[in-house]
C-alpha cells in the first residue's frame, strides 16, 4: 500500500442486503467486525449499508475507494440471483470474473454430503474477480476473497452468515490485516460496566476526567446499564496500557460497587465468578423471566461447575408443586408479591440444594395489571446460607414485555452480586 | 418539499457513537427503524454509521444533504461532552443554538424526581437549532427535534437509547412521516419463515419465482432458518396486496410444512398457538439450553395460556430430584443421550401435569466432549399424549455454545411443530 496516499489510513465497512435495509435483521455482522478491528488496532471511522442494488452498490464501492485503503464487505455472496456483490465488484474496477475449478469441485461436493441436490446456482460460487486471493469458507457453499483492484486500495468480501464470517476472519483474515500499516500504532480500549446508576449522575461524578483527551473517557448507556470506554492511542501497546491505567484506577475509586465489572463480563459472568471462588452454588426460580436467567447464566461457559438449574414456575400450580409455595400466600397476596417471591427463592434452594437462590415474580405484561400491581411491577428474591432479602421494583408501565423481562434478570444477578460483595 | 428536487425520494439512516465503531453495541436502532419506514411505505437506500467526531459527522450529513430528502439521526444527543449531534447539526447548517425554556424546566424536573442530583450538564439538551421543531421524549431526558435547514432537506434526530427512541417514534414522528411525500406509493413486504431446509435447496424449488420483479422474492439464511421476501411495489396497498397474494400462495404450495410461518411470527408463537387451538399445554426440561426454551416461549404475549413451565436441570442431581431421570440411565448412556432426554420428557410432563412436553439435553461446550460425544451433539425429546419421540442432533463442533444452545431451541420447537401438524 502507498505511503503518499492521501485517504484515510484505515478499514471502512460496507454491509449488503436489501433485509437491513427492511430491518428485518439486526446487522450483528458490523458490530462484530467492528470490535475485531478495534481489538487490532485498526482504525475505522464509517459504515455503510446498502441493499441488493447494483448500481447504488457500485457507487458506494466507488466512494470508499476514494476515502479508504481497505474496504470490508459482508453479503451478497450466495447462490440466489440477489446476490451480486462479487459481480459488481468486478465490474465496479472493470475486472473479468474467472472460474476457479478447484473451489467450484469443492462446492459440489459440500452440497452432495449435505444430502441435498447438487445446486447448479452454486456454480456462481466459484467466480472471483482475475487476480483475487481466496478466503475458504470451511463452514458454507461462499467462499470471500481479497483483492486490490488498484494500487492502493484492497476489497476483503465476506459472505453474510455470521457463522461463516467468523471463521474466515478468524482463520484468514485476522493475519492479513495485522500485516496491513494501517494498523502500526495501537488503539487500546477498555469499557467499565455499571448497574443502578444513571448516565448522567455518572457523568457528574466522573465530569472532569470526560475532558481527558488521550484516554478519552466516554460514558453511554443501554437498557439497565451504563458503561464508560475509555480508549488510548500510542505507538505500541505498551505504552497504550501505561496511559489507561490510572484513569481506570480512579474510575474504580470513585464509583465503588456501582462498577460491577469491564470488557468481556457481564453481570452473569461476574455472580458465577464470586460463587466459584466461594465454593457455592446457585438455583433459580423464574415466574415472569420465564428461562431468561437461566439463559443468562447458561450462556458463560463452565457456568455448570455453580449453576445446578432452577424451575420455571410459570403458572401457579407449579409454584406450589414444585416450589412449595403457601396456597394461603398465593390466595393472600398473589403470585406477583414479595411474600410469594421469598418463598420461591426458599423454595428452591431447599429443593436443589444450593447455598443460594434467586427468585423473580412480576407482570411482563401486556395486560394482567391490576389496580394495585401495574405492568412492570416485579419482586425479586434472594435466599442465602443465612437470610432471604425481598426487592420490589417498579420498571414502569411504558416499557415492553421483553425489556421488563431484561430489567428482571439484571435486577436479579445484580441483587445477588451486592448481597455477596457486602458480605464479604 | 419541492417537488423539483433531483434527490432520492426517500429517507436515509445517520447512527452516531464511537461504541458503535468500537463494536461494542449492535446497531439495533437502524433495525428497528428500517423495519418502521419499510411498513410506512417509505423508501430508504442507504445507511451510515459515524463515531462522534464532529468532522466526520458533519461530513456525514452534509453528503446526506446532497443524496436525500429526509435524514434520520439517532444518538449523540446526551448530557455528556461526546454528544455533539445537535450543536454539529447546526454548525453544519452554520444556524445558531437556541435554549427551549420550557424542555429546560422539563429536564430539571425528570432529574430531581429521579431522586438523583440535578444535572447541570443535562443544560445542553434543552439547546436545539433556531427553527426546530421538538419531539418530546416522555421517558428520558434527551428531547429530539425536526428540523428542516433548507427547502428541500429535513433532519429528524433521536436520542440513542432504543426504548426512548421508539416512544418518541410512534408518539410523534410517524405521523409526520405518513405526510411526507416519498412515502406515496406503497411498498408492501410479506416474509415467510422455513427450518429444516437450505438457502440454495429452497432457492432451487422456487427458482423461477425468484426472476419475479413486482413482487421481488428473495431468499436469505440466517442460524438456523431461513427465509424468503417477497416486495410489492405499487399506488397504493390493496394494489400491492394483490400482487403479494398469488405468489404467496405458489410458495405456500411448493414448501408445504417446511414452511412454519410468516412475518412476525417465529418457531414459539406458532407452537404456542398450534397447542391454544387444540387446548392443550406445555412443559419443558432444559439442560445444556439452559432456560433458553422458555426464555423464546415467554418472550411471546399471553404464553401464559399455554405454558406451564418446566425444569432447568443443569445437573444431573437435579435430572433425578425433579425429573426422575433413572440414576441406571445416567450411569448406562450419560446425561448426553437419547434415553435420559426421553426420561427427562416424560418426568416433566407428568410432574407438571400438562398434554405436551420438549426435553433438550446435550453438549454446548467448549470442552466437555468425550471420544463417543463430540461437541455439538444434542438430544431432543417430545412427549406427547400417547407417545415420545427422540431425535439426536449433531450442530457440529465447529459451532460456538451460543449457537448450539440456539439451534437446540429451534429443533425442539419445529419437532414438536411437525408432531402436531402431522397428527391432526
Amino acid at each position: 500500500m502507498s505511503n503518499q496516499s492521501n485517504k484515510n489510513k484505515g478499514v471502512e465497512l460496507l454491509c449488503i442486503g436489501t433485509e437491513l435495509l427492511l430491518g428485518e435483521i439486526v446487522n450483528s455482522n458490523a458490530q462484530w467486525l467492528a470490535e475485531e478491528l478495534a481489538i487490532l488496532g485498526i482504525p475505522h471511522y464509517i459504515q455503510t449499508v446498502v441493499g441488493d442494488n447494483p448500481i447504488r452498490l457500485k457507487e458506494a464501492i466507488l466512494d470508499s475507494a476514494k476515502r479508504s485503503e481497505v474496504l470490508i464487505t459482508t453479503g451478497g455472496l450466495g447462490p440466489t440471483p440477489d446476490d451480486i456483490t462479487t459481480a459488481t465488484i468486478a465490474e465496479a474496477f472493470e475486472t473479468p470474473l474467472k472460474e476457479n475449478s478447484k473451489i467450484w469441485a469443492e462446492i459440489k461436493e459440500k452440497t452432495s454430503t449435505n444430502s441435498e441436490i447438487s445446486a447448479s446456482s452454486n456454480k456462481k460460487q466459484s467466480l472471483f474477480p482475475l487476480g483475487a486471493q481466496i478466503i475458504p469458507n470451511p463452514s458454507g457453499t461462499a467462499p470471500g476473497f481479497i483483492w486490490s483492484p488498484k494500487k492502493d486500495f484492497t476489497i476483503i468480501c465476506f459472505p453474510g452468515v455470521p457463522s461463516e464470517l467468523k471463521k474466515m476472519w478468524v482463520q484468514s483474515v485476522a493475519s492479513w490485516l495485522r500485516e496491513y500499516e494501517g494498523a502500526k500504532g495501537t488503539i487500546l480500549s477498555s469499557v467499565f460496566k455499571f448497574s443502578g446508576i444513571s448516565e448522567s449522575t455518572l457523568a457528574e461524578q466522573l465530569s472532569d476526567l470526560l475532558e481527558s483527551k488521550n484516554p478519552t473517557v466516554a460514558p453511554y448507556a443501554s437498557s439497565g446499564e451504563v458503561k464508560i470506554r475509555l480508549t488510548a492511542q500510542s505507538s505500541n501497546s505498551e505504552a497504550a496500557l501505561k496511559l489507561l491505567k490510572p484513569l481506570e484506577k480512579e474510575i474504580l475509586n470513585r464509583t465503588g460497587l456501582k462498577c460491577y465489572g469491564s470488557n468481556n463480563e457481564n453481570l452473569a459472568s461476574v455472580v458465577l465468578e464470586l460463587l466459584r471462588k466461594r465454593g457455592e452454588t446457585l438455583a433459580i426460580a423464574e415466574s415472569c423471566s420465564g428461562g431468561g436467567l437461566g439463559a443468562a447464566l447458561t450462556a458463560v461457559p463452565k457456568a455448570s461447575e455453580v449453576f445446578l438449574g432452577g424451575v420455571i414456575a410459570y403458572s401457579n400450580k407449579i409454584k406450589q408443586a414444585l416450589l412449595h409455595v403457601e396456597d394461603a400466600s398465593l390466595q393472600r397476596y398473589g403470585a406477583v408479591s414479595n411474600q410469594v417471591a421469598k418463598e420461591m427463592a426458599k423454595g428452591v434452594k431447599s429443593k436443589l440444594g444450593s447455598n443460594w437462590s434467586i427468585a423473580i415474580s412480576g407482570l411482563a405484561g401486556p395486560g394482567g395489571e391490576t389496580n394495585s400491581k401495574p405492568v412492570g411491577q416485579v419482586h425479586i428474591a434472594i435466599a442465602g446460607p443465612k437470610t432471604t432479602e425481598v426487592y420490589q421494583k417498579n420498571f414502569g408501565t411504558h416499557r415492553g414485555r421483553l425489556e421488563i423481562q431484561k430489567l428482571s434478570v439484571i435486577c436479579g444477578l445484580d441483587s445477588l452480586r451486592l448481597l455477596l460483595l457486602n458480605q464479604s
